[in-house]
């Protein structure tokens, strides 16, 4: 069988079998009681990679989780190189008792494997590994030479992989960047991301007390630090979700005419999107739409607190402690660094007296927008329009891939966000899922990609 | 030996002991785990006050937990009639890391006895029974009839309790209650609480989205229960201290300009108060002193919340759902019952757009003030005298014991609170503890005030 679609198609079963196989280890790069856990999805990765055909598997060891790096790179000097990028880590999958199938007993049930991890990222950068390995399968050979680099780090801040870029810039050397981990906007409607929202994660400590105290005893004459960070929190967005931190809109660009007119006619149902949600209604900035708000407008979310007695019933204490983890997604050009220390400044301002307050930063990451008339853009739309038989539409998503802006700025590379995922695959919460019929499609618009690619790259421009 | 007093003193060691018995037995009555250690304390109490020479004593099934009763009423028809209250069920141990020896392996360091209720209050409780037990020994009566009355609900509301004297006011007529379950102010120097903090205890949980979501794809279009929660908490107290619900100080009886003299004469040192918190300053209402602030003003207190993710490191997260556990202090003559409704109502005139607010009452207590001028709140403070070496001083307690309003209000009994805790007993804290000192001496002031009462009642002024 010398046609790579064909060779894939016959290949699904298996294909899910082994990303299972990849599902069922616990690679959470955050709790450090799964640190081997994480190793061995990395040894697994490379194991597979290897059975590919790709060459130069390594699995290389940072100050964290180790990079998965392999390559292919025979196409020949005029043919483009495409630096593939992934992440084998997984959120946490807390609250375990909300899982209908256990996280890391991936199950299929209909047309979903649920697993933590199935949408993102495992099942994504499987894609590109079983096209890679079927073209090679198919014609000894890929039409365009790759790189991969895929990380054990995305889910705690790439902190390692910041560092690895800068510091192997040959290694890494490609004409454009391919990421798999963005969702499109329904089974059959492909979506290309050309802009990512940053981030800026913050942790804040509230110390009261130098113990947990009886408030019958006490209350009237300490102040309470479960009290005092709900004071600090709500001054950080008014009433109407305006974020309050000084200077926070300063570097924010304002939408063109021509783009919000763009992102206007993005067919987002708001009825079908709430219902999704699970919420009452929707709620934010007023004076853009829900498309705007939700990838071309920066945030502020509390995404954890904890303070005091949280066990069942009730327990008459004003508590030593609070804490809370506090996000905000940025959009370009607002700088991590600038509107972290804006915030810290901020959250020291409205610190209520009585208590002390400590700011921490967990992690950064750059927002970034791709020019999306470049050659690999118009192959990954092509690409996309074979595989699903619909040509994608353009949008902004609201999450962070921090790589991003460190393939901009360390080595030069635009980024094409091709996602496979869907907004109903429940990300980050429990019984995440990855939709199967998109991870086949998913291999196919790889597989074509890199086809219609190294034909644009050469400037042949192919009429799809 | 024909000496109450001198029997007691002998019996020191052998009281410690079985008060360790007691508190081996973890009765946290707000925990459904620990039913059953509830039910054995119960049933442990009662055989020890058999074993005292108590008569009728019975363990009382409740829709909760058992009461225990016993009595003895051989004094004669001429004697007084003293109702002894307290409490066997203790408070959750959480968190456990924090107790520097575990809360339910009661432990003897220095002068001190550590366990979770040693103080509070299978301690205090404890010295009546002991005391009862030297006097029948020694005397073969007591000087007054008494009855006990001890509850395993205390710390969880006393709903059943609440509900038991009503229905049982033959069961426990007497003249006057006696209950010791405060603090002294510090070990040489006694002192009797008049007035007795209320309160109003509520859960308020917060519902935004049906699912936890990913805080990129969805932040900005849905409200976040954590960020909504925090407002309403904000809205409750201003940022000086005083509590927004409207009307909320409308029931606050005035302090009069004699009771502001009499506290204003109350030894407590606010710096070395401070220190004992450890809390970085005072803090709370303006135009207050902190001795009126902690037992003679109203607070407001969040006394545990959680919300997200709540482990170690970060997750993007909007949650679905945001909880806390919310509790006022009421003073007399503010009513749990308005004060809850206000609290309701308020919080829903808060409560942002775009989420759901259940508010639910954990429990209410009323708050009391006792005429210190009555029989046996002399023979109280006489007692006290004699078995510490020093007068005690008048104080209010920001705790709340609901019986007593209730006792007030069903049996017409004023309550005479008499303490043998410290401030820095570290109640419903980890490493509470009991100092064994005035265990001792609290036997000593219970058989004094037994006799004291019974001379003062017949029109015997002794001189004291």
């Amino acid at each position: 069988m010398n046609d790579p679609r064909q060779l894939a198609q016959t290949r699904q079963a298996q294909h899910v079998t082994e990303l299972i196989d990849f599902l069922r280890i616990p690679s959470v790069s955050t709790q450090p009681q799964h640190a081997a856990d994480v190793a061995a999805a990395a040894r697994w990765l490379a194991a597979q990679m290897t059975a590919a055909g790709l060459e130069h598997v390594r699995v290389l060891t940072t100050a964290g989780h180790p990079l998965v790096y392999a390559d292919w790179l025979h196409a020949g000097s005029d043919a483009p190189t495409v630096l593939i990028y992934g992440h084998y880590d997984v959120q946490p999958a807390e609250p375990f008792d909300q899982w209908e199938t256990p996280p890391f007993e991936p199950t299929v049930r209909g047309d979903y494997l649920y697993a933590r991890g199935a949408a993102d990222d495992k099942g994504q950068v499987y894609v590109h590994v079983k096209a890679a390995e079927a073209y090679l399968e198919a014609h000894g050979r890929l039409p365009v030479n790759v790189k991969f680099i895929v990380e054990g780090e995305e889910e705690s801040g790439s902190v390692n992989l910041s560092r690895f870029i800068p510091a192997n810039k040959a290694l890494l050397a490609a004409d454009v960047a391919l990421v798999s981990d963005t969702t499109i906007l329904s089974p059959d409607q492909p979506a290309i991301v050309y802009g990512l929202r940053g981030m800026v994660y913050a942790f804040v400590d509230v110390t009261g007390p130098g113990r947990d105290l009886h408030s019958g005893s006490f209350g009237g004459g300490v102040n309470n630090p479960l009290n005092a960070l709900a004071h600090i929190i709500a001054q950080l967005k008014d009433a109407e979700g305006k974020i309050r931190v000084p200077g926070f809109y300063e570097g924010v660009r304002p939408l063109s005419a021509a783009e919000r007119a763009l992102l206007a006619q993005f067919p987002l149902d708001g009825d079908a999107w709430l219902k999704e949600t699970g919420a009452p209604a929707q709620w934010g900035e007023p004076g853009y739409s829900l498309v705007e708000r939700l990838g071309a407008r920066p945030t502020l979310d509390v995404n954890g607190l904890i303070g005091g007695y949280t066990g069942p019933g009730a327990k008459t204490v004003i508590p030593s402690t609070a804490h809370a983890k506090i996000s905000m997604r940025l959009v370009p050009d607002q700088d991590p660094q600038e509107i972290y220390a804006r915030f810290v400044e901020y959250v020291q301002t409205v610190a209520p007296a009585g208590v002390t307050v400590q700011v921490t930063s967990a992690h950064h990451a750059y927002p970034s927008l791709t020019d999306y008339t470049l050659p690999a853009m118009r192959a990954a739309s092509h690409a996309y329009a074979v595989a699903f038989g619909r040509e994608p539409v353009f949008m902004r998503e609201g999450g962070s891939i921090p790589v991003v802006s460190d393939f901009q700025r360390h080595l030069g590379l635009e980024t094409v966000l091709m996602g496979f995922g869907l907004p109903t695959d429940r990300i980050h919460a429990p019984n995440e899922r990855f939709y199967l019929p998109n991870f086949y499609r998913g291999v196919q618009t790889s597989i074509e990609f890199m086809a219609l690619y190294a034909r644009l790259f050469a400037g042949d421009d192919p009429a799809v």
